[in-house]
């Protein structure tokens, strides 16, 4: 039996979804309008502050959802109860079957404002249902993805433990949470289920309590080596950090060593001056003949601290990160939206755009390709969105409109290859190829991190990656936006 | 067949807490301590930003978990995997049955900075497991609770409803979420698996993709109208607020009204300056006849917004809050740690303190009761920690030290009541009494809302509720803080 089955299938959330999505499809059912195709994209506006790019995750899961859609008896008995729907729209719930194509980025890519992350296809009735649920997945997991680059460039090479999880939002907030981080750079998590559920490597050694439940801090030190010779980190600020707790540690480890033992000596800062303690620590530990000490660094750390600790020289080379990077602490949401645009009309596809007292709030009309190029060196460039039915450049200088500001002219220049970034990755009622390992997903991120020029690597002020829509797509943009009633 | 079982009951949750919760428990085991029975507290040192005062959620739940909480074949599979864990701590882990006592404040109930909300007493070997998914349930859900009662004071009568799943945390930070939501004042959900699995009322009525997938928005609002002729609230800003929205939807409401309909008008706004509009769509309303229409506003409102349309006299009677309030975006973490104060020697209980470098991360020691005194009219004026074996005053002036700052003497004075607030809410591997619906725990918050002074009500600067130390816990931290190796 495998009994943490249900947090990962994400089964029974068929009715994880906004109420009003509810009343639009009963509507649309009434309407004689449920089948009507239309077209779907998710995508956000806005990057997480000072971010230069996003890391695209949680895909995996909304499939899992996907597939294991379905209304159940319950479900249903609690929707006749509301005494708003009538018998026909529970009937067609109670006989539903997923009818949609996705098409998406796959996880653990490199994504920008304004791109079409993930794109649905199908009858109203259905598009309708997964916007809440597609949302809740794709928005908290990009976002956490895209904290964990942050802080992983800031750590600059050393490992990132994710230890958030009691301070994450609830059990999922921390097994997705958990999952997210891993693809966006972490080494490990502290969280074991999601190290059963998605095989991510689980670390962590002991807490303050177990030193307070002995007499002394020296008895709880050996009593923990003894345990776990080869992988004994001490925590060593539950008393006094310099007086007490590196001594006492240091005590240990010399035990350790006249023993024959050689595991590398490591301990844990959790509190206090993180730069100078771990500076004492390490010059105590190297006078005792300990030449290359682990010292794990934890306590409210976020990226910016971890980069100013490395700039003052703080002897730390393993992170342990928590609360700010499972919570997103400084941006906790990403504001990725879901809009329809494109409905079929007699087998043709009908451009659609939302315009709005904001600006901002606007859309880009028509289902989309997505396109990145890159130059000689295979540096990318910049991304376009094109019409569907478009033909795509595949390399040269290409002409189109700023995303963000479609009214400015841009060009990238002597492009050498294009890549079509959304894959067809659901049809028919299940995923067209099976989920890949998150290790797998993580090497993807590792790899685009690799390619991307440091300019968009910047903590703070990055450059601005280039995202543009193609001639077709701007063009369409101000008809649209001059004629709202023609659409 | 209930389809949300584990997302309601938390089963399968076993392996949800930190490694190190794990190597600890090993330790221990080998170390012939697990049995060792020990007291640990639940407390967070500070209220989120700006609040006045916190309300306790998450223990229903907790309590779910802990009733369900069993290590099945798979878990301990996982666990050998890793090829740390010997076969003697898998055993004791597959035998694993529940002999703590929890002690907790009700959910609901208002709660301060330093105060044991949660009280845990049991061998060590549980007491340590229970940590992490503890703090993950607690924090959480009293995180969004006193966030929600924020808003819920600047609406200041208003109704609310929670719009947030889409921003959410993944699907629990969602349906946990919600759940804290309901409980901290909001008065609905759109959250339909919330509205199933707690039973809180759901609301919502459609999306801008209703307009747009219709030929035009007067098309869109007759078609809402047919089909929701009792709850029509129609959005009016997917094209142009003022000139098309507004007019359109008036119009609906003179065709409905002609063909007899009482209903009330309601429109909901989504974009532009909510104050300017919400004022114009109340005159147009009104010069149509409508003399008191339900205006919605939503678009990421949050407290401070709330209260400053209030004071530039919008006419929104009705408020959607989704994104700062599901992720409590100020602050998306309660920072409540989960501490030993006591442990069991030859049936004695003996104190424990944690010092460490930074001073606000120590501890007060010893197994508590948490005393809530009120004056003669009924109005709370202090709550007070006593140790477990102190006798609790029941009235008169009471003497004690500041619990943030122990070194100042304080005092209430005139007490006419006194509330033990910690019971018994778990014994014996199950919950003591069963567990209240959630409009129980939400009603029980309200009516303590209503007794508090407003000066803890203010959203900036609020008084600051008196927490105080017996005078035996006070002296005892005196004396463990000048000698922590005596202890």
């Amino acid at each position: 039996m495998n009994t943490a089955h249900q947090w990962r299938t994400r089964e029974g959330l068929a009715l994880l979804t906004d109420f009003y999505e509810l009343t639009m499809m009963a509507g649309y059912l009434k309407e004689h309008r449920a089948e009507s195709r239309v077209c779907f994209e998710y995508f956000f506006r806005y990057l997480p502050p000072h971010a230069g790019f996003g890391v695209a995750a949680g895909l995996g899961p909304f499939l899992d959802y996907l597939e294991n859609l379905k209304f159940h008896d319950d479900d249903l008995e609690y929707l006749r109860s509301l005494r708003i729907f009538d018998a026909a729209f529970l009937d067609h719930l109670r006989a539903f079957k997923s009818a949609c194509t996705v098409r998406a980025v796959p996880e653990g890519t490199l994504v920008f404002p304004n791109e079409p992350v993930v794109q649905i296809e199908g009858p109203i009735f259905e598009a309708q249902l997964l916007e809440t649920a597609l949302l809740n997945m794709l928005n908290f997991q990009t976002l956490i993805a895209t904290k964990a680059a942050r802080v992983c460039l800031a750590a600059d090479g050393d490992p990132v433990m994710e230890f958030g999880l009691r301070r994450a939002h609830g059990p999922d907030g921390g097994l997705s949470g958990s999952r997210a981080a891993y693809i966006g750079g972490c080494s490990s998590t502290s969280n074991v289920l999601a190290g059963k559920i998605y095989g991510i490597p689980v670390a962590g050694t002991h807490a303050h309590s177990w030193v307070m439940s002995f007499a002394n801090e020296l008895d709880a030190f050996r009593a923990f080596a003894r345990n776990y010779p080869e992988r004994c980190v001490l925590l060593v600020d539950t008393y006094d950090t310099v007086e007490s707790g590196i001594p006492n540690a240091i005590k240990v480890f010399e035990e350790m060593r006249a023993n024959g033992s050689n595991a590398r000596p490591a301990i844990r800062l959790d509190s206090g001056d993180l730069a100078r303690l771990s500076k004492i620590a390490h010059r105590m530990m190297r006078e005792a003949g300990f030449e290359d000490p682990l010292i794990v660094g934890s306590n409210d750390l976020d990226e910016d601290l971890i980069a100013d600790l490395k700039r003052q020289g703080a002897k730390i080379n393993s992170w342990g990160v928590g609360t700010h990077l499972i919570t997103a602490s400084d941006s906790p949401s990403l504001s990725g939206v879901y809009k329809l645009v494109a409905l079929e009309d007699e087998q043709v596809w009908q451009p659609r755009i939302k315009i709005s007292s904001n600006l901002s709030k606007g859309t880009n009309p028509g289902r989309k390709q997505l396109v990145r190029y890159y130059d000689p060196n295979d540096t990318p460039l910049g991304d376009v969105l094109y019409d569907m039915d478009e033909t795509v450049a595949q390399s040269g200088d290409i002409q189109g409109r700023n995303a963000a500001q479609p009214h400015r002219a841009e060009r990238l220049r002597n492009t050498n290859r294009a890549e079509l970034l959304l894959e067809t990755v659901f049809a028919s009622g299940a995923r067209t190829e099976p989920q890949l390992p998150i290790r797998d997903i993580r090497a993807r991120y590792l790899a685009q991190r690799a390619m991307l020029p440091d300019e968009y690597k910047r903590l703070r002020n990055p450059e601005i990656y280039r995202v543009m829509l193609s001639k077709k797509i701007g063009d369409l943009k101000d008809e649209l936006l001059k004629n709202p009633d023609s659409q």
